[in-house]
């Protein structure tokens, strides 16, 4: 029996990993649940699954510490709930940069993590690597692209890997050249050709800035150089990313775009029990794959990745909180679509460089790198 | 050192394997060769591996015997070259259904197959699996389709896979419909989209026998039952095979056509080193990979084939010798490429079933098989 916390219980990615849970009773036993501020469905959850223990509550202060022994409210709530709980698997589905401080605490205490929090790599990838290092631990990757290569790499051994290959649909804008992005209105960019998605996420998928966090990722995944890390656009997302290895074999993992895969993967790992959907992808029906080669000079948020990658330190703290922050202002309609480049590109430049940051590091440039969009588009006061 | 014998060494799968085997000399020594009747080519191989300990030779008889102290001529010369050497892998590399009893023979004494010889399979499956679980020895496939399978399978456990999806050209007259297949010519035939091989498996490709044969290889190779074992018209050959597991994750492996590939991987298996290939497969490039739902009626050699595999015992000794003697007569111009496919369902119609069959049984229904194609078409005297 697995003993489970799960962080961003409430949001999609928790959803549907409290889905998986449920399939596997004897497997899972759900310990610990958190999220933002959603009560009422923290509530829900812990009536179905009597087995919670400790439950954290980040931005209401609704009383439901009737619920269970161990209830924690605000900022550091998820680390408390890790503190007080006896288990053995975190599953961090927190969206932001605030999932970053509960994987360092689970993979300090020596338990693995099945990781959807992108920040805890993008941002604090530095800090996640040696504790990683130091407590011989593990992620497991929740997220359709690092789950194929996962899946991908059981063919082989990573010393033989030439290359991973990350497809990317291309996003709502795909079809656009970069003259066409001028005007575009934040309900165009929110409409995804093929996933319906939190908003950021689909802001992020048409800027690329997304592809760019999933390169970042797989580097500290599968500890490779950016230089085996590739990418191919692919506008049906059905090869969901490939290994190439030496002997020339690629090995793809194909499917639909149901998250629970991913999920079910990065719990039950190396077993694939059978997994109910209403639509598999069906390879023995008539269909088409298209793959085009990247254009970084159309997608600049990818090039940038890579440098921002490459040259470490607080650098993707940076990326990210310009991005976090960018975004937000797009969707405020403070600012246009190419103005959430322009942002990040900014604020890059303008970063403080650390070589060899702590977590107080990191955290003072994602907070410097939001002030710095902010104050870049005379937006201080409003 | 892993000690090799290599059968029909002289053929290009023998030929690519001996290409494999001269890139690790530290791993492999290659100690007995066997062909059919190029003894001047075999002398060559001898020369370039000293280390060969055995020659066979089965319908030349230039006198080879200083090349090397244990020389064997005639039809037995195999399994007499097996029965004289000290190996730890057989590569069957034969050309047809006398490939069947040296895979038998080793199998018998305890050495693994690494398998390129199908009629090993579709004719002999049934005694093939019983001296596999006798013996407790282990088959390697070399064949894209299959090895891209075995290689799928890394990523999961057998229990767990829901279907094998094998893909299929769709050969030479791919875009024609039945009623086109009337009046087409050997040279029509005979000119593959994809690649360039032998002239039988050139005609297999395009009446979809050979895909049938790869649905009753994969049958034994994987221990799967038919009805796990699916189809799917795929005209680029890129995707070499796909299996799917019962999370609706499907495993894909793509490549070239180059066969060193699945030849290195059974041979060295689960290793994939270095292979140096001019013109790999690049899926960071722009391409497009096509796929149609499976068309039995289009083919119906490959529904045969189902048919066949499942009712067992001799039957499929009948299909190939059927089609080895009809092949050869479509390209002696004796019988049209619509006769191919008359010749085979008559044969396996005509057929006395042997529920359990001996080698002797298929032997003799292979023979009867061939008699009855030229007997029906009144060729007796010819």
């Amino acid at each position: 029996m697995k003993r489970i916390v799960l962080l961003g219980a409430t949001g999609s990615i928790g959803r549907q990993t409290l889905d998986v849970l449920s399939k596997h009773p004897d497997e899972f036993s759900l310990v610990g649940i958190c999220a933002g501020h959603n009560a009422k469905e923290l509530k829900e959850i812990a009536e179905a699954f009597p087995s919670v223990e400790v439950i954290g509550l980040s931005e209401n202060k609704e009383d439901i510490t009737f619920l269970c022994d161990h209830v924690f409210y605000g900022e550091d709530n998820m680390v408390q709930c890790l503190q007080h709980c006896d288990y053995d698997l975190l599953v961090n589905a927190v969206v932001g940069f605030r999932g970053l401080k509960p994987t360092l605490e689970s993979l300090r205490q020596g338990k693995d993590v099945a990781l959807a929090n992108k920040e805890s790599l993008v941002a604090g990838g530095v800090l996640v690597k040696k504790m990683l290092e130091k407590t011989n631990t593990k992620l497991y990757p929740i997220d359709s692209e690092h789950s194929a290569i996962f899946q991908c790499l059981q063919a082989g051994k990573k010393e033989e890997v030439r290359r991973l290959i990350i497809t990317a649909s291309g996003g709502s804008f795909r079809d656009r050249t970069r003259e066409q992005l001028q005007d575009v209105s934040v309900e165009q960019a929110l409409s995804h050709p093929n996933w319906n998605m939190g908003k950021r996420i689909t802001i992020d998928s048409a800027t690329m800035v997304n592809k760019g966090f999933e390169v970042i990722e797989a580097h500290y995944l599968f500890d490779l150089p950016y230089e085996k890390i590739d990418t191919v656009l692919h506008a049906q997302s059905l090869i969901h990313s490939m290994v190439e290895y030496n002997d020339n074999a690629i090995m793809a993992q194909l499917g639909s775009a149901d998250m629970r895969l991913p999920i079910q993967y990065a719990l039950m790992y190396p077993n694939r029990p059978y997994l109910k959907e209403e639509h598999p992808l069906d390879m023995t029906k008539t269909l088409t794959l298209d793959f085009k080669e990247m254009d970084y000079e159309r997608y600049p948020m990818l090039k940038l990745a890579y440098q921002v990658g490459k040259r470490e330190g607080n650098l993707g703290a940076c990326f990210n909180g310009a991005d976090e922050k960018a975004v937000e202002l797009f969707l405020d309609k403070k600012i246009s679509f190419l103005q959430i480049e322009e942002s990040i590109e900014k604020a890059v430049e303008a970063a403080t460089f650390v070589a060899d940051p702590t977590l107080e590091d990191l955290e003072r440039t994602d907070q410097e790198a939001r002030e710095f969009v902010v104050r870049y588009w005379g937006l201080e006061n409003q």
